[in-house]
Order: C-alpha cells, then structure tokens, then sequence
C-alpha cells in the first residue's frame, strides 16, 4: 500500500527507480517486503511512492545524499540489489535527484 | 504505453508527478492523451515513465528549469491542469528535482 509522502519542506532527496520486472515472482515479493521493513528502519529515510504497470516506479525520498548511499552499501540490501540484476529485473535505471521545490492539491 | 526514458547524462531535471485519482473518467482519458502529444512538442522535454495502482506516478524529464516552467505556462495545459483540481485528482504533490547522477542495468 503506497500513499502520498508527507515529504518536508525542500531540499531533499529522490531516487527515482524505474524497471521492468520479469514475469515470474521468483522471490522478488518477499524479498521486497523485506526491504520495505528495512528500508524504513534507515536514519534520513522519509518515505516512498509506489505504483507499478508495464513499468514499475517507486520513488524514495531521504534527507540527504548521504543516507542515500548508507542505504546502497547496507548488506542485506547489496544481496537484494545483486539478485534482482540476476533474477528479477529485465531492465532498470536509478536517478538520484535534488528536490528543489514542490507544491500540491 | 510507456518505457525507460533514454535520458542523457546528468544534470537534467525530473518533475514527480503522483496523485490520486477519482474512480470515474470524467473527461480524463481524453485529456491525458492531448497532453501526451502536446507535452512530446515541447522545447526540452526529454520523456515521461508513468504507472498507475491505488497511486499514480508521473515522471518527466526535462531539459532545464525553464523548459519545466514554460510546460507549466502552456494554456492548453493550464486548462488541464484546472480540470485536473477541480474534477479528476483527489489528492496530488508535484515535485521538481534534478538529476544528479544515475545508472542501470
């Protein structure tokens, strides 16, 4: 279940993780569910957004550059990152960006 | 239908578009595809991932800042985007942010 993040106020961080997942599940939900339990356990972590069709698009958002990295170099999230290139994704490509400004309904 | 955007090397700028929609159409669908083509003429625009569950996520890419804020200016654009508060979305946050760096498999 994704929701809209209550993200504060600008600057701060987005990585923008686009793919495309084969078909089978092949470990790729449990894994995931884990790393969702993990991932929010990271200091500077903020949130994420979540939707996928064709393409899957899950936006995280974090304080900092440096909590970003912390959370790539995290063990048990390398073992997720080298299975999903072996096993789950056809195709991905990760953006990190610098939240300038935003504004909503 | 939508894919991974060939973007070129950072800097550039993503918009992050995620909402949450009504259930009925309303003139949405319609409207969703003028902006498609519309927005695919603009100066700087580099290409859209887009998915939709319970929320949907909208991610442009762009050229520069000032490619977003003439987007943004555009009348027949401006047109959905008054549409867009008072008929289709319940809820939206629109983030602007850019790229640093990224990479893929």
């Amino acid at each position: 279940m994704s929701s809209i993040v209550d993200t504060p106020k600008p600057p701060y961080y987005a990585v923008i993780f686009t793919s495309q997942k084969i078909d089978e599940d092949k470990g790729y939900n449990e894994m995931s569910d884990k790393m969702v339990e993990l991932v929010s356990q990271q200091d500077g972590f903020l949130g994420f957004e979540s939707a996928r069709e064709e393409l899957g698009i899950t936006v995280s958002y974090w304080k900092d550059e440096k909590s970003i990295i912390n959370w790539k170099a995290n063990l048990e999230h390398q073992e997720a990152q080298k299975l999903g290139k072996e096993l789950w994704y056809k195709q991905y490509k990760i953006r990190i960006a610098k939240v300038e400004r935003d504004y909503e309904l």
